[in-house]
Formats: structure tokens, C-alpha cells, sequence
């Protein structure tokens, strides 16, 4: 298998696909070595392909002080967790997660087997790999997780273009749409769709999702887009009338231009936060040539950033999505979440607007506040805060900060906020 | 702290050091954005900083299907094994796992406090990113692990130099310093430096470690030069006339255009494959600015490519590391691959050296053989064994095929040469 081939499969089934790959993803392909040949020796009664140290009949050789760690796993699971996970993540666990992913979802929807990844931004910076590169343009709705920054800009080079993620205070359905009509017609783009949103904390309504599908549907009538779906906080939505499904779902074979991708994982979809389990998903059927070939150049690069996904919490997040109560369980962290977010609507409500003016929330870990007073700096703030007020908050340029409620307990929801006015009170001048 | 000034601490301790620093090694620095704000948020009574979902006093909100896959953990080790781990890596381990690379070492001798990497892979990708990029001479002993150039060529676009490790069947000390002497004086190059390597299991003797430290002295007279120690081995060694510690000892502050960067982990030292649970290493002390913006940089990478590295597995192997019993029973490992080590030598001595010729091992995972009898390609050969000999080997172009006897029961070596040897008198013309 030769990167010409996997690339003639891509452009095969999509040529705005092959159009947005970077250089580096042009280059990318899984090589026949010891992973694949290790692959291919499985089951031989003689196997002396893989440099771990087993028994020589596939048990690892473990210490007991690391044994003793993962003792809450058992047998097979346990010798799994030691031994090396396969480059594409545990096959168990990408069918468990699939079927997890597409709770809801009709068959006819394709998707791919979900490959494994670090946990979530793993998967957002194979995406900057694979697509991003110098001078490409990706659309982040602003106020964004500075993280992308670093994700696509500063290590691959592509060039990021804000995009209003508010307007007058409303959620902005248009912000991707109109950045993107700034670009040169035909030239290709990335765009970042973070729904629930970091740090607004905000999944758009009904009507909402259908004027952001239909702007995102336009905009693909101009050039190859790819919709990179940063799904960390689905499910987290605490509004009856908000949708919880993703919006990939509403994305895939909607436009030959539009390519949505989806990034997940157990993160905060299992409240797994240390372990490092996230996934990528693309769309396309587990069975077709071009799944393959994205599957191959995802494990190239995987195989040499991180040499394999882990394995121990692989199998930890496997026997969790196993357990009959993990819905329940996944539910039962949501109330609590919700209630949080319950006490803090409420406390701000009542806050002074001329100090700080709270944006639409209803999902995911955050909520997000402008701050209206004149001269108040953020991180002017935040200091204050920390040294005068025992709180810390996020400080977001230029006149936003971020309440984690995610971290923090529902009773100190109302003391938080008064702190937080107290504080800008504090520095008016 | 803006990169320019970390890049100034650089320059200010060492200029070849500054010289060897790729493009995106130069822009990279850990931004002041949440990791950072949250680590300043710390302790304080209320802290809505970060987004993972907890009590609001610092316990993770987990799921129980979660808590029972790490039941083996209690109190406070299993509570930080679902958090997120810092970006640098868990204090606690960056301060044991140090005093576990230092064992015998002098006092004098400098090295950072290291930096915790999602295994060996990512340490050397983490490297490939900092010192690599487009053009970059990097000097590879050959035969060489396939996944070095994809970690330095297919993704950051580095030059590899291929050097014979070795001459006449022996070992070349040289081969490092022979091929860089092909190259424009002043040319700033990266060296991988295995030891003990893969595919060869090989580790210098005493005499040998002084030749090769001399001429890697004497290349540095020509050039800024990084050795990247991959120390993925360190410590398995089966002959007690060989030095068990790791050469980067003996390049710290030998030279001033010579910068040791060490690359380890617990995944064999440990013998811990699926916990990807890796270490980068500086040569300067804790305490100095260049240790300090090295680690910036560092930091800044691992955030972008995995977020953090995995908290679980962090736990587990700081738990195996503070039990008493862990070097003995990482001895008892070793010994178990010294049994089969001995088993396969005594094997091999047997071996038709018109077919095949061992190459000297005495250490790792591996022994390697170069193939004596003309015409028998490896990958033919690997074919053949697996689909008529039920044995599986890695073939390396051009004419090895490596054992790894790290996964080979002791009771099967024996008939695994043998069936290698009739493997390639099936295949003699």
C-alpha cells in the first residue's frame, strides 16, 4: 500500500477530500512495518515479530507493583491494559464506541469505526495535520478554546480567521457563513463547529441548528469545506428543547463539498478526564476504500506522535461502556451539572448588567460573561480576583470571563458570583 | 513569557542549543491561557477555572463502571488518576522517575526534571518537532527502527542520513561521526543515538562506549549537535562485562556544541507497554532558565498534540515506582529475557552461516541476522515463514530479519531457528 494508492482512493470518492488534504496528509500512510507485520504474524504458534515482553504465548510480563494497580481489571482485560493496544485503538472498544456515537442515529447515516485517539485534542491536532498546513484557512467562532491556536497555527502553520460566535449578545448561526465569504471563492477551508461550546456553554436551539446547517450547506456551494465537529461536551445540554445529538449527524452526505469529521471521546462523555480516550470519525462506511485510506494516514501519523494510543484506559473506557448502568451513570453526572447550571442561571439573573452581562448557556461545562463596565480588563480582573477574592476564573481578551461550574459545587455557585461583582466593583474607577 | 524571551534564555546558555531549534521550536512557548490560569487558580476557595467535572473540592465527579477498572488505585491516587494530570506530568513522578534515571549517577552530573511524554514515540516525535523540520540532517545508525522516519521525515520533513552500525559484522562505533563528516561544515544535525537498539540489541562495551564517545566529540568540534538518546531499553543488558547505564550520562556537559537529549519510559523499563507512560530529559539542571523554557516549549507541543498526558497510567507506574520491590522485580524481567537471550546465542552458534549470520547482540529485546545466502529477499522470506512455517519475524530491508525474543516462550526458541534456517533453504534457488 503506497500513499499514491490510498490517494487515488480518496480522490476517487471525493475530490474536495483530496483538494483539503495539507502536504503532510498528501505524504501520509501507513507502513508495512513492525505493527503491520506484527498484525499479519498474529496467531502463529511461532511469533516473534513485536519487541513487548510477553510469556511467548501473549500474556505480558508484568510487574506486580503494576499489576496491583490494575487489579479493579480482570484476566484478559488486565493483560490487555499492559500490553501494546493496536495502532488504530482496541477493536472492541471502536465497535462499543460506534454503537455509543450513534445512540439515535438511523442506519442510513454512514460513519466510519471510530479510530483511537490520546483523548480529544489528539484527535483535533491529526485533523490540523492531516488538513491544516501552511496558509490554510480554518474558521473558529470567537470567543474560542486557545488551544486551537496552537493546534493548527502555531504547529502546522494554517491561518485562523475569527468568526463572531455572538451577535448583540444572541448566539450568531451565520458566524462560520460570513468568515468564510471573506475567503476567495474555491479556496479550500477548515471550520471548527464546538457544540456545546467551549467557553460559551451553549448548543443552538432547533431553529437555530437548521439556519447553521443551511449556512454551513452554503458555504460548501463555494469550496471544499471541512466541518471539524469538536464534540468534547456532547450530550451535556441542560434545556428539554435543546437537541442532544451532535450536529455531525446532520452534516454527513449533505453536500459533496461538505466533509464533516467528528472528534470525540470519553473525556467528559464518560467523566474520564486522565485517561486519554478520545476518537475520530469520519464519514464514511467502516467497508469502503476511502475509510481505509483516511484510516491509513490517522495511523501513520498516530503511530509516529504517540507510537500507540493507551491501552490501559482503552480498556478501562471498554468495560465501562459495557456496564448496563454507564447511560444511567453518564445521566446521573448530567443532573448534577444541570443543577449547577440551574443556581447559576438564577444568581445571574440578578447580577448588575452595567458590571458584567451573562451570554446564552445551556450546555456543556462553561457559562461565558461579557463584561460591560467600561475599563474593566480581564486579566486585570482575574488577578484581582485570585489575590483579593480567593476565586479563579478564566480571562478571555478582550472582555469575557469564564465560569467553570463544571468544578464547581452547587453550593458555592451564589458566592462565586457575588465575589465575581464584588471584584469588578473593586477596580471601576 | 512570550517566546522571544525564552528563546533569549536559550541563546544566553547555549548558542549551539538556540542554533538547533527548527522553526516551529522557535515560535513554540506554553501560552497563559487555561492550563496556566489554572494552575494559578490552585487552592483557592473558589476555583471555576478548569472543565472537568468534579465535586467543586477537588474530587472527580466519576462514573462507577469507571472507579471499578481502577478499583487496583485508592483515595487519592484513583481520584488524580481520573483527573487530568498537569501538562508537564505528574510532580510526584517527574521527582521519582528522576531519582530512578539517576541511580548511580553523580550528583554532578545535570538533568532536567523530565517532562512526562504519552510514551517513548511521543518523546521522540516531541524532539522531531523542537530540532527536526524541513532540511534538518539527521544521522540514523542502519539498520534503524521504520518509525524514526516517519517521526522526523514524512511529518517534519528532517533529512535522514542512514549510518552502518555495523563493519564487517562488528559494531562501528564511527557510524555516526563518518556520516557526518559528509556534511557541510557548521551544518547544525540531530543523531539518534539506541542503545541498547532496535532491531540490533546491541550494546557497547566499555572500550566501545569510549570510541564512540570520542567521536561524537570530535563531530561536535564541526557542528551543533543533538544526540537524541532513545533509551526505550535501558537497563536490559545480558552480559555483565557491559555497562547497564545510559550513554547520555556520558555526553552531559562534555562538549559545548553537544546537546544530550534523553528520551525513556516505563513502557519496557517498566515492562508497562500499554500505559504510554514516557520521559524527556535536558541536560541542565532544574532550577535554570533553559530548563525552564525548554520545558515551556515542551509543554506547549504536548498541550497541542495529546492536551496532557494520561493521568492513569501516570498513577500506576508512580505506584509500582514507590514500591519497595521495584527493582527487583524489574530484575526478575530482565532475567527471564537473559534465560532466552542465552537460549537463542546457544541456538545460533548452531546456525548454517551460509544462510544466516547473527549480528552481535547482548542487549534489548532483539537479535538480528543478516541474511548470508544469495537471493532470499527478507520480505519473501517473512511471507514464506508465515504462510508455511507458522512463524512470524520483522523483515528489514535489505537483508535482515530480526527475532524478537522479548515475546518468545524459552521453550521455543530453539525450534524457531530452526524453522527460520529451513525456511530459507525452501527458498534457495
Amino acid at each position: 500500500m503506497t500513499n499514491l494508492k490510498i490517494n487515488q482512493d480518496i480522490q476517487a470518492a471525493s475530490t474536495p477530500l483530496a483538494t483539503l488534504l495539507s502536504p503532510l496528509g498528501h505524504r501520509l500512510v501507513f507502513p508495512p512495518d513492525i505493527p503491520f507485520q506484527a498484525a499479519q504474524a498474529r496467531g502463529k504458534t511461532f511469533n516473534a515479530t513485536i519487541g513487548q515482553i510477553t510469556d511467548g504465548y501473549g500474556k505480558g510480563l508484568s510487574l506486580p507493583s503494576i499489576e496491583s494497580g490494575l487489579s479493579g481489571l480482570e484476566g484478559e482485560d488486565r493483560n490487555r491494559a499492559i500490553l501494546y493496544s493496536p495502532v488504530q485503538g482496541d477493536g472492541t472498544l471502536r465497535e462499543t464506541w460506534r454503537r455509543w456515537q450513534r445512540r439515535n442515529i438511523p442506519d442510513t447515516v454512514p460513519s466510519s469505526l471510530p479510530l483511537v485517539t490520546a483523548g480529544l485534542t489528539h484527535g483535533l491536532s491529526l485533523v490540523a495535520d492531516i488538513f491544516g498546513g501552511e496558509g490554510r484557512a480554518v474558521v473558529v467562532p470567537t470567543p474560542f478554546w486557545g488551544n486551537y491556536r496552537q493546534v493548527f497555527e502555531t504547529r502546522t502553520g494554517a491561518e485562523i480567521f475569527p468568526a463572531p460566535a455572538y451577535k448583540d449578545g444572541a448566539y450568531n448561526t451565520q458566524a462560520i457563513p460570513d468568515a468564510l465569504s471573506q475567503l476567495a471563492p474555491g479556496r479550500p477551508a477548515v471550520a471548527i463547529l464546538n457544540i456545546p461550546s467551549n467557553p460559551g456553554g451553549y448548543s443552538p436551539t432547533v431553529a437555530e441548528r437548521e439556519e447553521l446547517v443551511a449556512g454551513l450547506l452554503g458555504a460548501a456551494e463555494e469550496r471544499p469545506l471541512l466541518v471539524l465537529c469538536d464534540d468534547a461536551y456532547a450530550g451535556l445540554v441542560f434545556d428539554a428543547s435543546i437537541p442532544r445529538a451532535s450536529l455531525y449527524w446532520d452534516l454527513v452526505g449533505r453536500h459533496p463539498n461538505l466533509i464533516p469529521v467528528k472528534v470525540d471521546g470519553a473525556t467528559k462523555e464518560l467523566s474520564f478526564f486522565g485517561g486519554r480516550v478520545g476518537f475520530i470519525t469520519f464519514p464514511f462506511d467502516p467497508d469502503t476504500l476511502v475509510a481505509a485510506a483516511l484510516e491509513s494516514k490517522v495511523k501513520c501519523l498516530v503511530r509516529s506522535t504517540i507510537g500507540s494510543p493507551v491501552a490501559s484506559s482503552q480498556r478501562i473506557v471498554l468495560a465501562s461502556l459495557q456496564s448496563p448502568e454507564v447511560e444511567e451513570e453518564a445521566e446521573a453526572i448530567r443532573l448534577i451539572l444541570e443543577k449547577r447550571y440551574l443556581t447559576l442561571q438564577k444568581a445571574l439573573k440578578r447580577v448588575d448588567t452595567s458590571l458584567i452581562r451573562p451570554l446564552p448557556s445551556n450546555a456543556g461545562c462553561f457559562t461565558l460573561m461579557e463584561l460591560t463596565a467600561e475599563g474593566i480588563h480581564p486579566e486585570t480582573l482575574r488577578q484581582h480576583l485570585l489575590n483579593h477574592h480567593d476565586t479563579g476564573l478564566v480571562a478571555i481578551e478582550p472582555h469575557f470571563v469564564r465560569i467553570a461550574f463544571c468544578s464547581v459545587a452547587e453550593e458555592k455557585v451564589e458566592a462565586l458570583v457575588h465575589r465575581l461583582e464584588a471584584g469588578i466593583r473593586d477596580l471601576l474607577p
